[in-house]
Order: C-alpha cells, then structure tokens, then sequence
C-alpha cells in the first residue's frame, strides 16, 4: 500500500508561500496507516507536471493539490487531460454549478471562471463549491485532482478522500476526534498512550505539534456509525485518563475558545495581569469573537512601579520575595481582580530570560495566580526553551490554570 | 539550468512537522535564478531514498537535507554512500572536530556521535560545527547534504550552498540585503519595484510573506566586494525611496527589535494601552530580551470602562464619539502616558469584527496614536481581513507609528 502526493505551483517552489496542504493529508493517511510515502513538488511546468503524474504510477493512490484555478497559469486539468489520454472539455455538471453560484453571488459568469469547468472526459466533479475531481486510471489507480487553497483542500481531504481512501482500501467507516494536550513532551504523551491505539482494531493516534501544544488526531474505524461513536468514545476516554489534566481542550478549538465559552456561559467576567508574558494571555483571549462579553481588562505589569500602582502589590513584597515569587504573583492576582471589579483575575510573573535567573529561580520559573470569590491559587511552573517559548507556555499554562478552575479542579484559599 | 531538493525524514512525510528548509532553500535559489524546480519528500525508508536520489540526477544541482543525525534512523549518509558507489568510513576531519566539540562541552564523544563522522569517502565537511558533506559525482554534479535542523540548514544554505552555486554557475559573488514592509499588497510591491531588479546585472528580489508583513530578500551578484556592497546600496535606496514608509525595518530584524533598540539607545520609556489588539503590542515587545529596559507597562482596555478607569478617558467621549474613534484613541494616549509616566505612549482602539461594524466604521477601521512630550498624533486606518488579520495589523501600525515618531518623521501638536 503506498500514497503519493504532488504540489502545483510556482507560488510553492519558489518558495512565495509554504506548503500545509501535504502536512495535512500526510498526518491524516499516517494516523489511518494507509501507506503514505512520498510528496512531489513543481512548479507550473508542464513538462515537471507530466513528469510528476508519470512517477506518482507507482503509487496505490495519489493526490494533487493546486494549479486547478481560473487564471492562465493554472494548468493542472489540462496536463492531466493529456497525460491520461483524454479529451478537455465543458464538463456539464461543473458548468451548472458555476452558474449557480454566479447567480447566487448576483454576479456574471465569467470566461475564466467558465474555464475552471473544462476538465478531462470522465472525471467525477467532487464537489459543489469548490474546484477538483477524482479520476480512476486503466490500472484502478484512483487519482484527487484537490484545490491548492488550504480550507479548501482540507475540506476536500476530510470529506471526500479519507472517506473513499478507508471504505476502498480498508473497507470501513473512519471516524475523528481532536485533544489538545500541554505540559507533557511528545515522548512523554507516547509513553503514557502506548498501546492504545493496537487495542482497537484499525485505530490510529497522530501527533501534530503546535508549539505550546501538542495536537493529537484519535482516528478510528469501524463497521457502522454505532460501532465507530463507541470507539471513538473509547480512545478518547482512555486517552483523557492517561493524561489528565494535560488534556487542556477536547475537539478541534483553541483553549482559549474553550475558557471563553465557559465564562460566557456562567456570566462571569476575567481581568489577567502579566508580567512575564507580557500580554500573551489578552492577546489570545481577544482573539476569540465575542471575547469582550466576558474580558474585562489586562494589566501589562512589567515594571515593578507598575505592579504597586496598578495592583496595589506591596512594595515590601517585591523588596522581600522578588517580583518573581508566589506571594507576588498572589497579589497581583488579587490586586487585579479588586482594581478591575471582575469575577476572577490571572495573573503570571517568571523569568523569561535570557538572563536573570538564579540558582534559586532559574530561567523558565514561572509563578501563575488565579484570584476568585473563594480566594486564591498560586502555582509555581518550570518552562523549558528559549525567550519565546517561556513566554508562550506561560500563558497557556495560566489559561489551563482558568480552565481547571472552571472545571472545579482547584481549591481556593 | 535545473535545481532540485530532497527532504528526508519520516517526521516531514508523516506530517508530525512541517517543512520550513525547502521553502527556505527555494526563496533563496528562485531569487538568483538558480533554475530551482523540484523537491521531493520521502521517509526514512532505503528505498525510498534511493529511487530520490536517482531521480534527482536530471538535475544540474542537488540539495539533500535531513537524515544526518545520531540516531538509528538517520540513514541518509549510507544510503548515499551506497548510492555514488563509495565506501562509508569514518571521515577523519570529522572525527576530529567531534572531538574538539566534546572536549569543549565536557562530555565524551558517544557512540552515538561517532556514527555521525560516518560519511562516504571523498565527502568534503561543509563546516566545523554542525553535519553536512559535500560532494561531486562523476557528471560533475554538485550535491550538498544538510543538516534537517532549521538553523543549521538556512545557516549552511547561506554559508555554504549559495556562495558555491553562484560562483561555479554564475561566475559571481553573491550578497543579499532584508527588508520588512508593512501596508501594502504584495501585488502593489511588486508594481512599484517593477523593473529594479532587471536594471543591474545578476539582481533579484525575492518575497517572502510573513503576515502582516512582506519580507524582501535583495540578491546582487558582482565581481568584486565593493562591487556587490555598491549594488546593494544602490538596490537599497532605491526600493526604499520608491515603498516610502512602508519599509518597516532595514536589515533581518523584526520592527520590535529596532525599535526598541532606539528607545534603549536614547533612554526612552514607553507605555502602550490596547484596545482592538488586546496586548498584541505588549507581547511584541515584550518578546525582545531587554525590553524592561524601556517598556514600563500596558493597559489592555478591553472595556470602556477600563478606559475611563486606567486611562482617565472622559466618558463624554466614549459616549458621544464612541470608543473607536480619533478623539477616545487620543484620551488613550495621553491618559497612558500620565498614567504610567513614560515618555512615550501608544494607544490603538478598532474594530476587529466580526461584529460591530457600521456604515461609517467598518469592521477593520483602527484609530492609534501616539503621546510624548511635544503632543499628540492620531492616524485613522482601514486592516482587511478577518479578526486575527485585523488584530496583527493593528499591533504592527502601532509599532510603526512608534518608529516614524522615533526616525523624527511625525509632527506632534
């Protein structure tokens, strides 16, 4: 069993633009082990694309990504039409879809858009928005003729090849789930779900790091829609247990979604003071739509004038205990929450060096505060890496420190 | 003229992480006109890498990168080895540099490290630190094998690849200068700069978007040092007279980088109150080490009250101009600067959509201003994009408008 795949486009090989679309059907086909093994990238050559199509026989299936557009340096179903030996033509379906959506867009159809309809003779249309098709060879060899534009590639590799790739090759339904995990390193997570994926048969678990997180895809397969919900449940279960409070978000968003919507939810409203990680926190949580229902303010801290002035944190504190210190990050949490009149308050203080760390405090400490009506709690965390790293885990490790909280894991005093 | 690339690594076909070496590679390569126009990805698999290396023949240069590790799986040397017909022995100048480097880092030489001066006889070392060999086959065709680690490989493709690639194929030297520009489509970059590179021999300009910017990378080649530092003067000047204040930042740095290089050169202190970008600035800023040298705080205003509270904005205002507007961005500023008693303060206030656009206030329109002691200036601005585009753009105007004030380009009143 082996899966090629082949990126079109000057924009690529020139290196304009960087590619995601393979990374992203490579850890899907990986996580199904459906044999994926090689990428081929061209420009928009016709001669490279011939080349590339003629290699990419060797494989069981292949995927193509880009060149399917309207403009004239889009060349794909025309290379393709010549290398299988077929006619290019209006293909009826395609052509009707464009004016419907032409009308719906209460726009003209255009001449290049009415070229993104000429395709080789017996392709099948894969979809009703977007461009690409599938093709099966004189061999069975089932060719994606997929867009390049990412959202849509994946959408197309989603919904329209892993389906047909798993109910060909594997003869079942496939199926996914999405787990965020912090705090652990990618050996760690593996040691910790070792085995479990052989446990079920045709499961797979793909790991895709997305610095300070780690992405895990549980796939699974299975006979009937029952039967997959099952396993699915399952896996992730028993990959929750194993890991604990690691798992920071369960499905695909973001944790700072997930913290959001919880806030929303219960009315409650956040103020976060930062010191370290200098507005990382503010950065992520306005990123979310709607995030001003629940964000109140953020406190900047940086200096230690501004952590008295603006939090009211006792500069004997400071003078006694360092700015980096559990009994500072306390006060500025409960600084932050009184100042801003909301219903909790983060607040985080480390060092994120390059220098500045001790034999005591070494670079990376990192002390995290969470202030409620109930009180408060301070946790003290060591970040590895460099500046930036330091700077990104601690905000993610103060959002997980508001996500426990909300989930009722902390006790405050 | 043909070049072409392999990567290896069952990390990069498996998906677990994404390529940056081969758009690197190509950037460079396109930009010299190099004939850049393959690259192919396969895993750490024999077979595999055998049938890359072969295929990459009809090329006139190869660039192979990954596989060169301690580890068991690091499989490329052999594979080479056996490739071009060479016995694979240890390569005595590495050994020996593997050993200066232990000496040097107080550890032995392991086994582990040992494999990696395992290197097919009549490999050239292509440096002292990191792996790496080079290479001339019987075609007289030249291959480079790096390192798959990012730095070490964009450091070997500038130190090593493309010095030896212009001068064997070009003739030349070869320098590059980096430019950031900030404010304009790359579209209309192009438009403007049209034809510049054509007017001296052997010039090219490559792009490189990393959002909200457009990285330019100037490639000159000349025939002797004071040649090429003309040339690149001459490219310089002219691309920055033609994109005007668009150019953000002169040389490889970031924009928070060199300004808060002149803020510490002049002992500026500086204060920023954030509303649309939610701390965006502050996490820039503060990402530069050093930087509590000169950023004293921030104020995440994220509601209007926090605005009246921290930075004593006139509730008149928010009430009868609202909080994005020029006259609540101006009461930002100067509130922060007295607030925080800084010389210098930067306040920005937009909206970032979705919602709460108006017919007269788009979703993307951004109002950012600047207060020091000669006064205040506010400049209103329309982002494209969606919320997180809105949201970086804001924070990288912001920037701007700091480094216009800095370079003496903006009058205050």
């Amino acid at each position: 069993m082996r899966g090629e795949m082949i990126l079109i486009g000057d924009e690529l090989i020139s290196g304009r633009i960087g590619d995601t679309n393979a990374r992203y059907a490579a850890s899907a086909l990986w996580a199904l082990d459906l044999g994926f093994s090689a990428v081929q990238m061209v420009g928009d050559d016709p001669h490279d694309i011939a080349n590339a199509l003629n290699l990419a026989k060797r494989a069981d299936y292949v995927i193509v990504s880009g060149g399917l557009g309207s403009t004239e340096d889009d060349i794909t179903n025309k290379c393709a039409a010549g290398f299988f030996g077929l006619e290019l033509c209006e293909h009826p379906q395609k052509i009707e879809q464009l004016h419907e959506l032409a009308i719906k867009r209460r726009r003209p159809l255009s001449e290049a858009h009415r070229r993104m309809a000429m395709m080789p003779k017996g392709a099948a249309v894969l979809d009703k928005i977007c461009a690409g098709w599938f093709y099966e060879d004189s061999e069975a060899r089932p060719w994606f003729f997929l867009p390049g534009v990412p959202f849509e590639f994946t959408r197309m590799i989603d919904e329209r090849v892993l389906p047909y790739l798993t109910s060909r090759f594997v003869g079942k339904l496939v199926g996914n789930r999405y787990l965020s995990v912090f705090g652990l390193t990618e050996a760690n997570v593996g040691r910790r779900i070792e085995g479990l994926a052989a446990a079920i048969p045709g499961a797979g678990i793909g790991y895709y790091p997305v610095f300070p997180e780690e992405k895990l895809v549980i796939t699974v397969r299975a006979d009937n829609e029952e039967q997959l919900r099952e396993r699915l449940d399952q896996m992730e279960r028993e990959i929750c247990q194993r890991l604990g409070e690691h798992v920071v978000v369960r499905g695909p968003g973001t944790l700072e979604e997930s913290v959001g919507k919880m806030l929303e939810q219960r009315q409650l409203t956040l103020a976060v003071a930062e010191s370290c990680s200098g507005g990382r926190v503010g950065a992520r949580l306005s990123g979310v739509p709607g995030a001003s229902g629940y964000f109140e303010r953020g406190f900047i801290t940086y200096s230690n004038q501004s952590k008295i002035d603006l939090l009211a944190v006792d500069a004997a504190i400071i003078e006694k205990d360092g700015a980096v210190s559990e009994a500072c990050a306390r006060a500025m949490a409960l600084g932050a929450r009184r100042a801003a009149g909301t219903d909790i308050a983060l607040a985080i203080t480390g060092i994120a060096g390059p220098t500045g760390g001790s034999e005591e405090k070494p670079v990376g400490t990192v002390f995290t505060a969470l202030a409620a009506a109930q009180g408060v709690v301070v946790e003290k965390s060591w970040y590895m890496g460099g500046r930036d790293w330091v700077q990104t885990a601690s905000a993610e490790g103060a959002l997980n420190l508001l996500r426990r909280y909300l989930h009722g894991g902390l006790s405050l005093s």
